[in-house]
C-alpha cells in the first residue's frame, strides 16, 4: 500500500482561460500532454482521434463545444444560424455517443443568454458528473468495507478504464478505487490490460501509478485465475447500459470477471451513474451488442498477427446476466441485486 | 464449412536426409518456413529462440538431438564422452521441458547400438505421439458428437496452440478438431488470440488456415460473451497437467472458457495424451503457477504499452477444477468427469 499521490486532480477535459483544455489520450501512457482546442472543427478533431474518449468524458467536451461556437462565431463574424450549425456538427462528432448529444442540447436553450450562461451550463453538467462520481464511490466504498468484511486494506479488479479519463472527473468503478485508496484501504489493484485497444494498461494504469495506487496489469485471460486463486477480495467495474432487470453491458471482457467473482463467491460491483440505467430496456437480451472492426484483433500497431485470410471476431461489449452481479452503485446509493434490489423496481 | 484442403501433413519437427528439420515458428504467420538442423548446439538455438514449442514437439526435436550428436560426432571425431555431453546441453535445452529430458533418456541408451537404432526409436516416439493424438482425435470427436447431440457441423471454440506445431504432429485438441473438420463437421472454430504471446492468432489460426477450416480470432475477453451469446456448441482445449481429481493445469485463460462453458451448459472438453495425466498430484492446489516476466504483458515489440512504472502480472498457466470440465480425452478414450469418471480413479 502506498500513500495518495500529491497530484492535482486528474481532468479530462477542462474550461481554462476561454479554451477548451484536454488531456491527450492518445499519447498516454508515454506522455501527459495537454491539448487546448479554440475551435469547433478542432474539437470535432478531438473526438474523432480519441484524444478524448469516454461517454461522460466526451458529453462534457461537447457542452463546451457549444462556448467554443459562440467564441468562434464573435471572432468570425458568424450568425447565429451558422454558430448553430457549428453546435450541430460537435453533437454528430461521434454519433454512437448519445451522452454527446445529451449535454450538447442541454446548453443550447442558453445559447441565447450569450456565452456566460452556456458556459455555466456546461460547467454544471461537468460538475454534476463529477459529484455523482464522487458520491458513487463514497457509497461504492462504505459498501465493499461492509460486504467483504475485512478489516485491511483490499485487493481490487478492474476492467477497462473508468477514471477521470473516461469521465467529466474523478471516475466510476475507478472512482470507487479512488476512494478507498484515500482512506488508505487499497492494496493492489490488478487491472486488466483490455484487449484489443489496451484501455487497461494505457489508461487505467497510468491513472494508478498516477495517484501512486499499487497495481499490476494482467492480460484479461488471467483474471479468472488471479480470482479463483484468492488473490482478489472484490471486482468493481463500470457499465454502458444497464437494464430494468440488472443484465448489464459493458467492455468485452467483464462478463468474464463476473463469472470468476461468482464461483469465487466474492462482491463483484458495478459503478455507474443513474443516466446510464435504462429501465426501459427489460433485459440484456435487448441490447444490441457493435460488432468492431475485426483488425482491432488481428493487427497490432499495423502489423497483423494473425494470417491474411483469418478474420477478427470483435464485439466491443458483452452482457453480464444480473443473477451474476453482487450490487450496482449509482450516485443515489447501492443496489443490492442479491437481495432482490433491481433497476426496473428500484430506480423508477 | 469448407473442405479439408490439399497440403501435405503438417510435421513441426521432421527428420529428412540426415537431418533435423523444424518449421521456424518465429516467422509464423508470416511465412511457412523450415529451418535444417545439423549441430546440437543449433538444435539449443533453436529451442532457446522457439522455433520449436509446445511440450510434444520440443521432445521429439530432442530425440532426435541424439542422432544429431551421433552424426555430428562422427564428423567431428568426438569420443563416446564429448557426444554425450553435447547430447546432456540439448536435454537441459529448456529446463522446464520435462518432456525433453525424457524423450533424450529413452533414446539414450540406443546410442552404443549406433545411428539406425537411434533413428528407430526417435522417429518411434513421434509416431507414437502422432497415433496417441490421431486416436485421441477420433475418441473426442465421437465424444462431442454424442454429447452435443446436434445434428449439423459444429461451433468451436479453441483456446492457445494444440495442433501439430506444438506436438508430434496432428494435435490433441486441435486434432479432435481435426478429426471432426475430416468428417465435414466443422462449422466455424473461435480461436482466442491467447495473451500475452498469441499462440491463437500466430499458430492456432495458421493451422486453420492451413487446413481450411473456419474460424475466427477473437479477444480471450471476448470468449464467455460468445459462449453465453449461444455462438458455441462446446469448448476443446489442452493441457499441461492433469491432477488426480481432474483439476487441470493449461494456459492461462482456459479458466475463464471453463467457466463460460459450465454457465453456458455446454461441453468443455480436454484433450491431452495420459503421459500429461500426473496421478501423483492428487489436486490442483499443488501444481505449482508458473509466473513469467511481466515484460511479456506490459510491452509489445519492445514498446512499453503501460507506464514506466507498472508490473506486469504474468501467470503463465491457470488451474480448471475438475468439476467446470466435462470429460477428459486421452488415446486411451473419454473419462466423463460429470459421471464421476476421474483420473485418479480410472487413469492408474
Amino acid at each position: 500500500m502506498t500513500q495518495p499521490a500529491a497530484h492535482g486532480e486528474l481532468r479530462a477535459v477542462e474550461w481554462a482561460a476561454g479554451r477548451l483544455r484536454l488531456i491527450d489520450q492518445t499519447v498516454l501512457p508515454h506522455r501527459l500532454e495537454h491539448i487546448e482546442i479554440e475551435t469547433t472543427e478542432g474539437l470535432r478533431d478531438a473526438i474523432a482521434a480519441l484524444v478524448v474518449r469516454g461517454a461522460p468524458a466526451i458529453g462534457a467536451a461537447g457542452a463546451y463545444g457549444v462556448a467554443l461556437a459562440l467564441i468562434e462565431g464573435e471572432r468570425e463574424g458568424w450568425n447565429r444560424e451558422q454558430v448553430l450549425a457549428a453546435v450541430h456538427r460537435v453533437r454528430e462528432a461521434r454519433p454512437t455517443a448519445v451522452n454527446l448529444a445529451v449535454c450538447v442540447d442541454r446548453v443550447l436553450p442558453f445559447v441565447d443568454e450569450g456565452l456566460d450562461a452556456v458556459l455555466a451550463e456546461a460547467a454544471a453538467i461537468q460538475r454534476e458528473d463529477v459529484r455523482a462520481n464522487r458520491d458513487m464511490g463514497v457509497f461504492g466504498a462504505d459498501w465493499l468495507i461492509a460486504r467483504t468484511g475485512l478489516d485491511r486494506p483490499l485487493r481490487l479488479l478492474t476492467h477497462c478504464n473508468t477514471g477521470a479519463l473516461a469521465t467529466a472527473g474523478w471516475g466510476t468503478a475507478l472512482g470507487v478505487i479512488r476512494e478507498l485508496h484515500s482512506r488508505g484501504l487499497v492494496e493492489l489493484v490488478y487491472a486488466d490490460e483490455t484487449r484489443p485497444l489496451l484501455q487497461g494498461s494505457r489508461l487505467t494504469a497510468w491513472e494508478l501509478d498516477y495517484e501512486g495506487i499499487e497495481h499490476y496489469v494482467q492480460a484479461d485471460a488471467a483474471a479468472a485465475g488471479t480470482i479463483l486463486r484468492g488473490e482478489v477480495d472484490a471486482a468493481v467495474v463500470g457499465a454502458d447500459r444497464v437494464a430494468a432487470n440488472g443484465d448489464t453491458a459493458n467492455k468485452v471482457g467483464t462478463l468474464g470477471v463476473a463469472l470468476a467473482c461468482a464461483d469465487a463467491g466474492i462482491p463483484f460491483l458495478v459503478a455507474a451513474p443513474t443516466t446510464t440505467v435504462d429501465v426501459a430496456t427489460g433485459s440484456g437480451d435487448d441490447i444490441h451488442i457493435e460488432l468492431r472492426d475485426g483488425a482491432e484483433v488481428v493487427e497490432w500497431g499495423g502489423v497483423r498477427t494473425a494470417p491474411p485470410a483469418t478474420r477478427g471476431h470483435n464485439p466491443a461489449f458483452d452482457v453480464t446476466p444480473g443473477r451474476l452481479i453482487t450490487a450496482l452503485v449509482t450516485e443515489r446509493g447501492v443496489l443490492d441485486f442479491t437481495a432482490g434490489e433491481l433497476p426496473g423496481t428500484h430506480l423508477r
